[in-house]
């Protein structure tokens, strides 16, 4: 297994951490390709919970989700001779997509290694930008064993969904987006809800969020199923999820927190809460039809805990950001089947 | 029939035009209720269309379409008395729910009077709004005599849906943030598509992109057999529609442009362009997949021009306008049932 931890991938010792700075520098890099995706407010949906709601799309973003980011910052921040190796990646699918694009931007080839039961629609969008797509049995193939014949036999560059400080701080960028929308608006944010699978976008969104707004709460928002953030921030380490597949919310089923992120979040004293699979589906459907968003499972868990009232937005203002809308066609329909909420 | 040219109605006389300052003051009174939607870049778009193309996202206005905009300015210009007795609206299902919610918000009652074959999501949401609904049957009512018989019960109010230049000018001012927002990225419009039925929504946005921007053009986009819009244009005055129903882009079906609207279109020295059903379910269905955005297929026909060649955005920038996102489930799923373009 890779020691992700010490970060020592290709040779190259990295600090193990982010700062405002790195994420400042994430910004200039990213802006010419990525979307600065829109703050958006709700009348009806501020109604329904009875405060101010602002929405993140990154639904919106570049490849339909956050990762391009950070995989973008990535990139770009390689010495261009490893670059041009090439890249690999290991994801569920929207980072395999991030990837397979920024390596399209930059003219250099990407492999990527997806589990075989990921939505067709990521694993086609990483071939469309021209990725070798590799997969594997979550259940019964350890995917860094797959990752790593893959790493021998092309040379390429593992670029890590979240335990990595260059995709940390391209994914703070949208914290830092925030940031400057909310202060556009006259608007202090009082809390900000992230979906969370390895805690790597709500560690970089903590970092610029904080910086800006300290008095701001950060939550990041799990699968009942795969809680291993909650669970590891109460016991102040890093603990895995005892699952491996099983929920609806296919983006957010990384094995444990990364380290990097980890140490982020707590000193960003975030907390961590969980929405069912059910809520998450049914947030998806309040997205499609009163928001006008296509937002996937995972990409919906924060919306679906304000909506479901596993977090309290009443007389307050919560940033919530939906972070993917890469939903195959058939899990819209299932969630647009259920009672609208 | 209302002599909507005369614009006489309640018995105020009305400048019957609308100029910058109209729309500068619409968008100070909609400040406070209506969305500032983002202008948004897709670079799967750009490559697509070989051309820089912003989408002005008013299917992320509140009530699902520009037409709030509208009649949230007309509601708000209306002498206290006049608006306590109530309004009334005679619409297709987006005005009436732009009139509905006004009407809530200000605390009045509405009325609207929706063909019966109007989407089931824009009659729903005009009375999610509180509005009492009232429906005719489009081929054999004559919409006007059930609107005087609504008016002459009710003592209340007509908003019209576009010949009315408080409800153009508050169409304009998506225009108006069009124009600020093409100046905030630095970015200079060559032309601006603007789906058309009764001409408002372009007339609007065209006086405010060309007090900008006076090299931009404008181009209405209509649905192929209701183009009265271009055949007026043509003959140098408003000609009717032969049909009354039979296009899938519901929101496009007005009988005949309005001559408040028209005249300002001359001024702006826009041109008309058709699209098939064909054309606009593609775009839907691309808005769908590639854009996470959901749009009514009267509300994509600005994209269906450039998607499918029939607007040449090559080598220019574009700013299309997505005007309303209230498609009915089984249209969507109709839709998607197609080959993706």
């Amino acid at each position: 297994m890779f020691d992700y931890g010490s970060n020592m991938m290709n040779g190259l010792q990295q600090r193990d951490t982010v700062g405002v700075a790195d994420i400042a520098a994430a910004a200039e890099r990213i802006a010419g390709e990525a979307v600065r995706t829109p703050l958006l407010a709700s009348a009806l949906l501020d109604e329904r919970v009875g405060g101010r709601v602002l929405l993140k799309c990154e639904c919106l973003q570049r490849t339909g989700s956050f990762k391009f980011r950070g995989a973008y910052n990535a990139l770009a921040s390689l010495d261009p001779d490893a670059r041009g190796r090439g890249v690999v990646a290991v994801s569920s699918g929207n980072h395999a997509q991030g990837v397979a694009e920024a390596a399209r931007i930059f003219g250099v080839p990407a492999t990527v290694v997806m589990p075989e039961d990921a939505p067709a629609i990521k694993r086609d969008r990483a071939r469309r930008s021209g990725a070798t797509v590799i997969g594997y049995d979550r259940s019964r193939e350890d995917r860094d064993a797959v990752a790593a014949a893959v790493l021998a036999q092309s040379g390429g560059v593992l670029i890590h969904p979240y335990n990595d400080p260059r995709v940390i701080a391209g994914q703070g960028t949208a914290g830092r987006e925030i940031a400057a929308q909310c202060a556009g608006m006259g608007i202090v944010p009082d809390a900000v809800l992230v979906p969370c699978g390895g805690g790597g976008l709500g560690a970089g969104i903590g970092v610029a969020i904080r910086d800006a707004y300290p008095e701001a709460t950060l939550t990041l928002v799990e699968p009942e199923a795969f809680d291993d953030y909650g669970r590891s921030l109460r016991a102040g380490q890093p603990i895995a999820n005892t699952a491996t597949s099983g929920s609806i919310c296919d983006a957010l089923l990384a094995p444990s927190p990364g380290t990097i992120g980890f140490a982020l979040n707590v000193r960003n004293a975030a907390r961590a809460v969980t929405v069912s699979d059910e809520a998450a589906m049914a947030a998806v459907a309040f997205a499609f039809r009163e928001l006008k968003l296509s937002v996937e499972p995972g990409g919906a868990v924060g919306l679906a805990a304000l909506l479901s009232g596993g977090v309290d937005g009443r007389d307050r203002t919560t940033v919530v950001v939906l972070s993917g809308g890469n939903v195959d066609e058939a899990v819209l329909r299932e969630a647009l089947s259920r009672p609208a909420i």
